[in-house]
């Protein structure tokens, strides 16, 4: 499109700056500097993490909408910050831009980006533009977090309950479902799932959500670095069987999946519509963006009942630490089988 | 390359944190965590920026090695935390990554990376790698300045010398030189430039590592950032004649170029084998790193004495800021003429 091509560089910053609003008083320097400025609380630590989202690999962008993918590449990081037990501050954008891009789209992608930030007290502080073959997106986040409220993935503990913020495989059922139908999926009214069971609208938009929008899990993770109880805080982004066999490694104890939560979420809507492979999405998924947690087994239940209360839903129990090496288990009716951790692999060239 | 193919994530992410070697003792959690986490100096504020690089635009992955491509990624933004009158403290790096890229090329980029932030007392604490069409790299740096150290671009005053921490021109030499001689002229021992004129090994060297392997004025940046003389700092990556203009405007004051310190440049080695077209790069060439400053007219010589001593280089005085209203002109020999700022603007496709 021509409208980009006659933009300088300075016009389109002012008109991102325009639609990013006016900075928290907090923001000492931003957009338009060298770079952007601002205070970390007495005592508090910083926190920094960042995410390269790519047209083709971890989107596509003829089948989202700019606000959708400028919420996306904020709600990665945001995930990454609350999987510390922090509070996020402020936001950076190198984005690579293609011709697709105009001034309407740029605009729309970060009143995405914008609205989610606002939500979470962080400010979207500078960037980089430049021109890539693909549309490429590195977004870094930088937070605090109370000295005392920092989890690593490297606490969980023998004893330990492992559990979730929110139940999983809902954004790869998204993916399953326009692998099946295509891109047509994601305008259609009412859809069909596989094995010809249905997949109702509702349905699909809360797949399509999870996938396209995700709420990172911020005062979740807040939340829970708060209470002693809890001994180890990660995201499960790439499937919670490879990133749990990553806390399991990091922690030097052993993981036990417990089939029985994994299972009842299969078979409640809106995955039991995928039949035998909806576990597969469960386990293996990945983009999910909840919060996996090691919190002390004799306190768990405690730490659940407020969890409810704050959040309406259920710091849901899937599994165990036990002592050990770092192993990852199954275990299904009882039965113990050992389990081979796979999820996404950001460099593997398919899913 | 099949070595990468068969590499997982978890492996490469491995193979770096080798080459980075060991964290220093302040960074709390790093490679290997959802995020890093450091501390601030009390009373220091926080300083934020990133900038992405792309092959086919700001470089081309065949004319460099990984190792230069590493410090120059690292060196761009360094030069924007030193333009705060900041220090750097922490940097991520998001990869995106072609076939090109094996495991000995990811080294020693990091490698060449790490050198520099070493230098610099920047740690490289973690970051993304994806698959992206062209190598990609963005890199996000975090520095602390004390409040009162802080400069901006917009504190230029009447009266104040406009003032750069070394000769302009340089890296932009090297860009004309392989366009007129072709990639062959980065192997060559001795080459040849404009009109003719002899371009010796040395200057051509020069130019090549001013190009490839800019040294970022961090050291400079703090110096002038801890002057109360100084009243504006920026750097000029995208040209004197750009930035220059960005400063005046932000500042509300017009910009007098005085032609006869770049004209001395001009008629230096390695410069002067470019002949009549030296001005041009000297004004608008862009990729030089070096920072612009407004120094208080009084203090102006007494602060470049200090400078000299400090750093065996001139505080080169380039112009003065006057009254106005975010005007450049130019003053060569006497005679003033309008001056229309141009130089490096990212969404142009070409240079």
């Amino acid at each position: 499109m021509p409208t980009l091509n006659v933009l300088t560089e300075d016009d389109l910053i002012a008109a991102i700056a325009l639609e990013l609003g006016s900075a928290p008083h907090w923001l000492r320097a931003g957009i338009g500097d060298d770079a952007a400025l601002w205070k970390t609380p007495r005592a508090h630590l910083n926190v920094i993490t960042t995410d390269m989202l790519v047209d083709g690999v971890h989107f596509r962008l003829a089948s989202t909408t700019p606000g959708a993918l400028g919420h996306k590449a904020l709600a990665v990081n945001l995930s990454d910050i609350a999987a510390m037990g922090a509070s996020p501050q402020i936001a950076v954008v190198a984005l690579g831009i293609t011709d697709v891009v105009d001034e309407p789209w740029a605009r729309a992608f970060y009143r995405g980006m914008a609205d989610l930030a606002r939500r979470h007290g962080c400010a979207i502080a500078g960037g980089d533009i430049a021109r890539t073959p693909a549309l490429t997106i590195a977004v870094t986040v930088c937070g605090d977090v109370r000295r005392s409220d920092v989890r690593l993935r490297s606490g969980a503990r023998p004893g330990d309950v492992a559990c979730v913020t929110g139940p999983l495989g809902l954004a790869a059922g998204w993916l399953r479902h326009v692998q099946m139908h295509g891109d047509d999926a994601a305008a259609a009214d009412a859809v069909t799932g596989n094995d010809g069971a249905g997949l109702v609208a509702d349905d699909a938009l809360r797949l399509r959500a999870a996938y396209e929008t995700p709420s990172p899990r911020v005062t979740e993770g807040a939340f829970l670095g708060g209470a002693s109880a809890t001994h180890a805080l990660m995201d499960i982004s790439d499937g919670v069987s490879l990133d749990g066999a990553r806390m399991a490694r990091a922690s030097g104890v052993d993981l036990v999946l417990e089939l029985a939560t994994f299972r009842r979420w299969c078979e409640e809507r809106p995955l039991r519509a995928f039949g035998s492979s909806a576990l597969d999405l469960v386990l293996h998924g990945g983009d999910d963006y909840e919060l996996l947690a090691a919190v002390d087994g004799r306190a768990y239940h405690h730490l659940a009942k407020r969890f409810r209360a704050r959040f309406q839903t259920a710091l849901a129990q899937i599994g165990r630490f036990e002592r050990g090496s770092g192993e990852v288990w199954v275990e299904d009716q009882g039965v113990r089988s050992a389990h081979t951790p796979r999820g996404y692999d950001h460099l593997a060239r398919t899913r």
